[in-house]
């Protein structure tokens, strides 16, 4: 079976476009590779591509991108809303299908070696690659952003990066690397106009609140009825029949009906295959059982 | 989206392997077409080769087997328990994804044009592709098989070919083209030994019975529990999670659980998101937000 990855860096420019679009342009001339997304937020003054491919070509993909950003932004002059501590500021290795989770951390440690040889930049692993446990959540890695950082890596030892100088890059700061799990958005829509039921139902199914595994969820009103708004960040635990299964027993006792759910952007089609095999008891059926799986094999 | 098309030719070879790796050869050589499986019955005396790809490739595919099938099969000569007409006994095309059934017609009228004018071997269409009412069946036109329609091609107008001359080929015969449906295999496994329960769910929801439509069912013994094994010839009227939620309410009629189900074979991309999209009421969920999908663009 075909391993595939997803790899979605942020680069810190969001005005640019001519910049923004060399930096996909690098990730576009790796054979193996795919560009499913480009996106950009003028006040963030932030952007970020989405790329899928093999193993070696989105690792090869990645590091072309960060050897563009590093030449064409320069964070001494960079400013903007979202929290930053480089031109390339964070690069998520996601699997897609395939592959497993420990190799997506080989691979991001792969290009942590690369990065901080290569191009001399600092290199914090985050998320399922950290190699702290205050450097798990990304908010911990950023603190103090740019400039804060600037300073403390170079003084304060609990800020010497994982790989590469302990010291800034001149133009690029530093980069934050690592593995992490798909994320699914899903919302489900209550038949109520009652909001305050989206938002009991939402802090009841939440990890956060002692609910379900994976799920974060807030209740919200949408078009003047009551939204759950979830990220599934990891369908194996809890996967969107399982979310969808909950919150129907949950509006029951709210004698509250469910008007219908929406799958937010992508899923990889291992979480479909796992909806049908769970909703259906079908306990062995395999991915590779899709046809269109077989068909690139 | 890309357009994703099944070819199942059957040949009147099941022994001869030599001769079955060289008609399935002359399809592996086409770009475009994967060869998924080869199958062949000794006793039968057939083989089937299962192709898919774009529409044109796997066009060309196809007449390439049965210009190779031509040239090495003889039915003068040719004995086996399955009805046959002719050396290519018959070729469905079998709509996978991004592609209608309307095309798949258009694309099996092709390829009887070429065979009855390159080849000149008589074509009868079939299925959804059938130009009398007396032919959807592949019963029907395979009346007195070989032997008999070789008679009956010259002297009997209702036996007249789709495409081609009015005379069979002298060691090929004729062949029947269409296109069809993808048939979805898929049994439900009731926790009872009574399988007399799973005879009478199957004759419930089975179409001819007045069932569900698109569904062939039968209840049998396995492992000495009763199973409820089904055909579905259309999943989009049909799909494995209605069938699944009709055994369950029935099964609960006569107060039995369900074991597990099991999806039998291949089962396209589509059929999942369609289960994916009823179950959770997720009405605007498209195929094309599956990533993989998005990758082979």
């Amino acid at each position: 079976m075909q391993k595939i990855v997803e790899c979605v860096p942020n680069f810190s420019e969001g005005r640019n476009l001519a910049k923004i679009k060399k930096i996909a342009d690098s990730a576009k001339k790796i054979k193996g590779v795919k560009v499913l997304d480009t996106e950009w937020d003028k006040s963030h003054n932030r952007s970020l591509v989405t790329i899928v491919g093999d193993p070696a070509s989105v690792l090869k993909a990645s590091f072309e991108m960060i050897k563009t950003a590093t030449k064409l932004i320069d964070m001494r002059s960079h400013k903007g809303e979202h929290p930053r501590i480089g031109a390339t500021d964070v690069v998520p290795f996601i699997p897609v299908s395939g592959i497993t989770t420990k190799e997506c951390i080989e691979l991001s440690n792969k290009l942590a070696k690369m990065v901080s040889t290569k191009l001399k930049i600092p290199v914090y692993m985050y998320e399922a690659s950290a190699k702290r446990k205050d450097r798990i959540n990304l908010a911990d890695v950023r603190k103090g952003e740019y400039e804060g950082l600037k300073v403390e890596i170079e003084t304060n030892k609990d800020r010497k990066p994982d790989y590469g100088p302990s010291k800034m890059h001149k133009t690029a700061g530093a980069v934050v690397i690592g593995a992490r799990k798909y994320l699914v958005a899903y919302n489900v829509n209550l038949d109520t106009k009652n909001i305050d039921i989206a938002k009991k139902i939402a802090s009841r199914i939440r990890e956060k609140d002692g609910g379900l595994p994976g799920v974060k969820a807030l209740g919200f009103d949408v078009n003047g009825y009551g939204q759950v708004s979830m990220n599934l960040v990891d369908f194996e635990k809890t996967n969107i029949e399982k979310a969808y299964s909950e919150i129907e027993k949950l509006s029951k006792k709210y004698k509250v009906g469910i008007r219908d759910s929406e799958i937010y952007g992508m899923i990889p089609m291992d979480a479909l295959v796992l909806a049908v095999k769970n909703m259906l008891k079908a306990k062995d059926f395999k991915s590779n059982q899709v046809l269109e799986k077989r068909l690139y094999e």
